[in-house]
C-alpha cells in the first residue's frame, strides 16, 4: 500500500500527548490520520485530518471509528479491545493487536504472561478483592511490605501503592489487584523495542529512570543509562525476549528493575510510545513516535541508537495548584544549553498531572544532567 | 507577554511547506497560530489554531487577519508589505518587519541595500524593462554573458536566466530586471542567521550547496560546508555584517558564491526559514524553525551546532510527471541509515516542483553525503 499519496487512512485511539507527538510524524510523511478521543479539548484536537469526539471504552464508538480507517492503533491502553478484536476479524489491522493489548491490559495477566513465557518478574500474589488481601497476611500467606497495584490500568502512578503495615490498605479501592513482592534495586531501567508487520526488530539503547518518591512519577530519564555493559545487555536481552513473547507489532516499552544482585526484572510494559522514549524525539536518530508509525505501516525501521546524550525532565503540575496553567521560569530554562520544552497542551494543572516534558541534549551526557537538574530547579508548573 | 498559557495569537501570513514546519515548533511550545493562505489545499491547512482563506498580496485581506493577532510573521516574500505598515503603526509586531522585506521584495532594491551597505556582491545594471537590455549591449554599457534577474520576486528558481546571447533575451518576460556580471565560482554557501527582538544574535554554521544545472534548484545542501575554516569564517563575517545591516528580527538566510579567489559574495537573501537550513531539523540542535519561532517571540535563542553531520536533498517532480503524486521508492530510501523523508503534502506533481526534501544524518559528513546520493538515486516523484 502507497501510504504516502493515496486513500490510505490511520486511525489513532486517543488523543492526547502521545497521540499529538504521533502526529508530528503523521504530518511528516504526509499520512491522512482520524483521531478518536472523549475530550473536545484534548492536544490532538488539531493536526489530525478528522477529530471525532467518542467514548474510547465504549464498543460502538471504536468499531465505528475503526470501520473507516486502514491501521488502527493506540495512544493509550485503556480502549475497548473487543471492538479491535471484532475489527481484526473483519480485515482491519489492528497494530498492536487486541491480543497483545487484552494481556497487557490487565496487571494480573500480564503478570501471569510474565509467568508462563518464564520471563523474569518479581513474585506476586493475585486478589479478586483488595478486602481479601488482610485475611492473606494473616493467614501468612502474604509478608508485608508489598507493593498494591490496581489490576485494571491505572494512569500516571495511581493505581499503585507501597503497602507497609495493614492500616495502609485502608485507603485502596476495593478492586483486582495484585501484592507484589517489594524488590529492593539499584535502578529502574526500560528498553523500547520497536517491531513492524513483518517482523523487522530494533530496540532503543537502555535508559535509567529516577522517579519521585511520592508522586511515582519519573523524574529524569537518561540515555543511554550509566551502568554497566553487561547489565545493559541483559536488560536488552529480557526486552527482546518479552517482545519476542508478546509478538507485537509496534513499539512495547519494557519497564525493568536492576536488583541489588544486578538481576533484571520486568516490571510492566506498554504496547505504545512511552515516557521512557520521550529524549528519543532530540537525542535519537529515529524518534520512538517515528518509530511507532513506520512500524505500524510495516515500512523500514530507523536508526535507533542516540546522535548525542539525552535527559528528559517531566513538566508535572507543582502541589497546591489548580487551574488555568503557568509555565512559570520557562524562558530560563530555554536559555539553558540544549533545552527543548514540550508543551502538551492541556490548559488546566492540578498536582502530578502531566504537563509537558522538557529535553536535554548534549554531546556529553553528565552535562545533560547536569543542566537538567537546573531545568528541575527553574521551572514551575503553577496555575494562575 | 506568556506565549504559554494566555490569549497571545501568533500568525503566519503562507500556509505552504515552511510555514507546516514553523507549526510543528507552535504546537510543541503550544503556541495558538493562526495561518493566511489563498488555497484551501495548502499544506498548513491542519495543525494551526486557525486557518483562513484570503489573497496574501491584497490589502485588505493581510491588514484584517493581522489585526486579530499579536505576533505576525510570513513564510513566504510575496505578502502586501503596505499591510504590513500599517500593521506596525498600530501597535502589531511584525517580524521580520516591513522595512526589512520592502528592502528584499525587490531584487533591484536588494542589491543596492548591498552597495549602500558596503557589503559584498556581484557588480550589476538595473532596468526598467527586459527590452531595454537589448540596447545596452549595442552601446557596450552591459557585456555578454550575463545573469538575468526578474526583479519582483521568483520562486523555485524562476525568474533567473544566464543569458550568453542577445537571443536568450527572447524568451524573458519584458519587467523590471537586473543583469548581474556571471561571476565564476568555487561554491556556492549559506549561513542563517537568526536575531531575536532583543537583538541576540547567532549564527548556523556554514553551509555548501549543490545546485541542478537546469532547473537551478539545489540538489545538496551539506553541512557544515566541507570549506576551509578561513572561508567559513569569512562568509559568516559577510553573512553577520548583512545581518547588521537589515536589523532583522528572525532568520535571514544569505546565500553567497565563494569565487575562484576565495572572495565572498552576497547573492541574496531570504528573512524566514530557508531551503538552505532544512537538514537543521535532524542534525542542529536547533532546528531554524523553532530558532525562527524563538526569535520573533522574543524568547532566548537556541544552540545552532551540528549534532551530527547533515546533507539535505530536496524531492521535486521529475520532468515529463504532472499529475497527482506518487513518491516511487520511497520505502527503499527509508531503509537507508540516518534518512528522513519530509513530504510536504501537496497532492498534484509537476516538473521540478518542490514537493518535499530528504534528510541524512550521520556522525561522519561523508558518509551522510554518500547515502544522500543514493537517496537521490532511488526515489523519484513521478505522477500515477
Amino acid at each position: 500500500m502507497n501510504y504516502f499519496s493515496s486513500n490510505f487512512k490511520l486511525g489513532i485511539l486517543g488523543g492526547g500527548q502521545l497521540g499529538k507527538m504521533l502526529l508530528y510524524n503523521t504530518r511528516k510523511f504526509d499520512i491522512y490520520t482520524a483521531v478518536l478521543e472523549s475530550s473536545d479539548e484534548a492536544p490532538c484536537k488539531i493536526a489530525c485530518d478528522h477529530f471525532q469526539l467518542g467514548d474510547l471504552m465504549d464498543y460502538d464508538a471504536v468499531y465505528n471509528f475503526g470501520k473507516q480507517v486502514d491501521v488502527l492503533t493506540f495512544e493509550i491502553e485503556n480502549v475497548n479491545v473487543d471492538a479491535l478484536e471484532a475489527l481484526e476479524k473483519e480485515g482491519v489491522k489492528v497494530y498492536p493487536s487486541s491480543k497483545t493489548l487484552r494481556t497487557i491490559q490487565n496487571k494480573a495477566t500480564q503478570k501471569l504472561f510474565y509467568v508462563d513465557n518464564n520471563l523474569p518478574t518479581a513474585p506476586f500474589s493475585r486478589f479478586a478483592y483488595t478486602s481479601e488481601i488482610e485475611e492473606a497476611i494473616n493467614h501468612g500467606g502474604l509478608s508485608l511490605p508489598f507493593v498494591w497495584k490496581c489490576a485494571q490500568f491505572g494512569y500516571d502512578g495511581t493505581g499503585v501503592k507501597i503497602v507497609k503495615s495493614v492500616d495502609d490498605l485502608k485507603d485502596l479501592p476495593n478492586v483486582e489487584c495484585i501484592a507484589e513482592t517489594l524488590v529492593p534495586f539499584k535502578n529502574e531501567l526500560a528498553v523500547i523495542v520497536s517491531r513492524s508487520a513483518s517482523g523487522e526488530i530494533k530496540t532503543y539503547p537502555v535508559v535509567e529512570m529516577e522517579f519521585h518518591p511520592e508522586a511515582n512519577q519519573v523524574e529524569y530519564v537518561i540515555c543511554p543509562a550509566r551502568i554497566p555493559e553487561a547489565i545493559a545487555e541483559k536488560a536488552e536481552d529480557v526486552a527482546l525476549r518479552a517482545s519476542k513473547a508478546f509478538n507485537h507489532v509496534g513499539l512495547l516499552a519494557v519497564e525493568m528493575f536492576q536488583t541489588q544482585d544486578d538481576d533484571i526484572l520486568i516490571n510492566e510494559v506498554a504496547p505504545r510510545p512511552h515516557n521512557s522514549g520521550h529524549q528519543t524525539i532530540e537525542a535519537s536518530y529515529t524518534s520512538q513516535f517515528e518509530q511507532h508509525i513506520r512500524a505500524i505501516l510495516n515500512l523500514p525501521l530507523g536508526r535507533t541508537d542516540n546522535k548525542v546524550g539525552g535527559v528528559m525532565v517531566n513538566l508535572v503540575g507543582a502541589e497546591g495548584y489548580s487551574g488555568n496553567v503557568v509555565y512559570e521560569n520557562i524562558e530560563n530554562i530555554m536559555k539553558m544549553d540544549g533545552v527543548t520544552p514540550h508543551i502538551y497542551g492541556k490548559k488546566q494543572t492540578r498536582p502530578f498531572r502531566k504537563m509537558g516534558h522538557v529535553t536535554i541534549v548534549n554531546e556529553d551526557l553528565n552535562e545533560a544532567r547536569r543542566v537538567a537538574e537546573q531545568v528541575k530547579n527553574s521551572i514551575k508548573v503553577i496555575s494562575e
